[in-house]
């Protein structure tokens, strides 16, 4: 008898009937002698619904009042899916996060899990009922609520996962795996059948947005089995597992895009030593996750300093840098919106060299200007005008014959 | 310093912008030295929109679930409530009803409060913090979710009101307090400036929606001192405290009605001893409150019972009574939904005879037929055809010159 953790995002939970479609799918599971724990999302919209309620009062809302009121979201969804099932005459109750046992530190917003105790889910299961959890919630040691991070929902999955010794989890979600591409911009695009979790992390960190990156760093380091499907349709979807040798076939699995990217420029900034540490300590402890950096040195001992974070980030950069501004007398600040990143993934850029010097050489014939570059050993990013996203995908999509991939194994 | 408990319902909250209008009366009372705790009950239609969701699934959704799912709508409330202050410079925090230690007894939907330890609230008082409490809620010993029942935000209220020693409780609501009858059937009705406990009492529970009647029982046998106010006009609203002596002046003080009624019969029950209690205690057992009973001797030992309740737990109730039809061998179970309880309530009824005999006439011209009644002290209720409704209230509000009262002292 396995167990398995099922978590459900918000496409597949957005409506009462899309709720009975996933009750029925787990109360046959179950039949077929599963164990099943359930995790899910807010209603489809309900997270944005409820944000536009926080920015109609604060550009910066209080961050212990907002993870109060974005997890209310999950609350009803819980509710909702454990009466469905009830209905359905499958015996299941609700879990918030704080009835699991999720234990977070104090970092509102973007809480880290520390321990999961889980001791009612447990009791749960030895009297055969279906858990149904709210994910991307934890309770502090003040007993205040917590969320996760946007996708807090499949970290709360894939934790409750290894702590339960689940044999899998499984993320449900609008697309039936992972692509080469964004099938809406590359028609040709192919699903995958494994990919490593590094790939893995490294398409979530670019804005695929299947699977949280936290969530699978979390899956790496607990050997967690991912399995990625859609809730809509039948198929095998995607594993995500530990590399192997066989992946190493082609150079590139994927090319991925993420629009939600700004720039952040400090401009007139005095070239002396322990400046970028003057410029980015403050970031840090806003809790402002940086992406590329680069330094352009310009005339008498001037540099400029640029930066990416997420969209959603730049008024709290901003504010930030508007103080380091005035502190180390640089001139002013500045932010370009209409930026996005294009990238390629794959564990076997390790062993093929040249990838970047192509990816460079396409995007340069279409007259695409690259303004950032990073790479890691297994990713190569560049961060070029909004505009020129979808043609540099399709470009890179096929001039590494992704279309003729079928699996990458 | 005075210490207030401000009771909010679900209008007065009903959008960000009056939110922020309460915000700003809360902070000038700060300002004028009060200490203010808030408790807010969910936005406008919330609660009915989750209702209505919970109704898709069942006709008779899990209690628990139905619970948690519910209790959601006033979390959202205190979340916008406090960042709302916090913005305008008031420090606030929300707390949920588990923050606060709301404890209550195991009877989902309907629970009791059992204590409530506010150790939380006292500290943010202490703090000059403004406490801003969802209403409705508490927890079980499980610590799973439980709520109060419809209005169950004023029994939160008022019941904080007296675990703190509040200098008094304030119900702000849509009305500007409590009047001699519905202004939007009697055009002259007056407001009154005080009304007794009990009188308050009888109105809750006949369907003036002012106050729970729950909350009012509470307030009297622990004497907390109400004052009902309009959120959106200036005003001194009416008080409720303690019967005196110049309440009697008028015999009644207000007309009541309630179309939220139904009367449930059981057609052909045997006349035997101790039938009564194997009709009644089921529903008791159901957590049905049945209002008004009544038994129609019939031909050959045959008689009909009549009850009336809730058209919420209409469902419900034919449910038992189909069961307990069958089990008794009654012939069958008829349910009416279009009627309603028009009711004459006042203190002064205990002194003034005549006041029933009065009002069986005024309906009896008017040729409303009267298919229940019911007395206590200071009221008289009569079940009627929902359609005449307005005609009783319009021509007893007359008949018993309430027109002409300013106040009832």
């Amino acid at each position: 008898m396995s167990l398995v953790v099922q978590k459900y995002g918000g496409t597949s939970v957005g409506t009462v009937d899309r709720i009975k479609h996933i009750a029925e799918r787990i109360a046959a599971m179950q039949k077929d002698n599963h164990r099943i724990v359930v995790v899910v999302s807010a209603m489809n919209d309900e997270t944005d619904r409820l944000m536009e309620l926080a920015r109609e009062i604060s550009d910066q809302p209080d961050q212990r009042e907002l993870d109060l009121l974005l997890s209310s979201g999950e609350r009803v969804t819980i509710a909702l899916v454990a009466m469905t099932l009830k209905e359905m005459g499958v015996e299941a109750q609700s879990f918030t996060g704080r009835q699991v046992g999720i234990f977070t530190d104090t970092t509102h917003t973007k809480a880290r899990i520390e321990r999961i105790s889980a001791a009612r889910i447990t009791t749960a299961l030895e009297h055969n009922l279906v858990p149904v959890v709210a994910g991307f919630q934890g309770i502090n040691e003040q007993s205040d609520v917590t969320t996760l991070g946007r996708g807090g929902s499949d970290l709360t999955a894939i934790a409750l996962a290894a702590s339960l010794h689940a044999d899998r989890c499984e993320i449900y979600t609008d697309v039936d795996g992972v692509y080469t591409a964004d099938p809406r911009i590359v028609p040709t695009a192919k699903r995958l059948d494994r990919i490593s979790y590094e790939e893995m992390l490294e398409m979530a960190s670019l804005g695929a947005k299947v699977l949280q990156d936290r969530a699978v760093v979390f899956a790496a380091n607990h050997q967690v089995r991912i399995v990625v499907k859609s809730s809509f349709t039948e198929g095998p979807g995607t594993e995500v597992i530990k590399e192997h040798k066989e992946m190493e076939r082609n150079a590139v699995s994927a090319v991925t895009y993420d629009r939600n990217q700004a720039k952040v420029t400090l401009i007139g900034v005095p070239d002396t030593p322990g400046i970028a540490a003057r410029i980015f300590e403050p970031v840090a402890k806003a809790d402002i996750i940086v992406d590329m950096i680069i330094q352009n040195v310009g005339q008498d001992s001037m540099t400029d300093v640029s930066f990416t974070v997420p969209k959603d980030d730049v008024p709290m950069a901003v504010e930030v840098m508007n103080r380091v501004s005035q502190e180390i007398h640089a001139k002013r600040v500045e932010v370009m919106q209409n930026i996005a990143k294009v990238s390629l993934v794959g564990v076997g850029m390790r062993s093929h060299s040249g990838v970047a010097a192509k990816m460079f050489v396409v995007m340069a014939n279409k007259g695409i200007n690259i303004m950032m570059i990073s790479t890691s050993e297994i990713k190569i990013s560049c961060v070029i005008e909004e505009k020129h996203v979808e043609t540099a995908v399709e470009l890179l999509h096929k001039e590494f014959e992704l279309d003729e991939t079928t699996s990458i194994q």
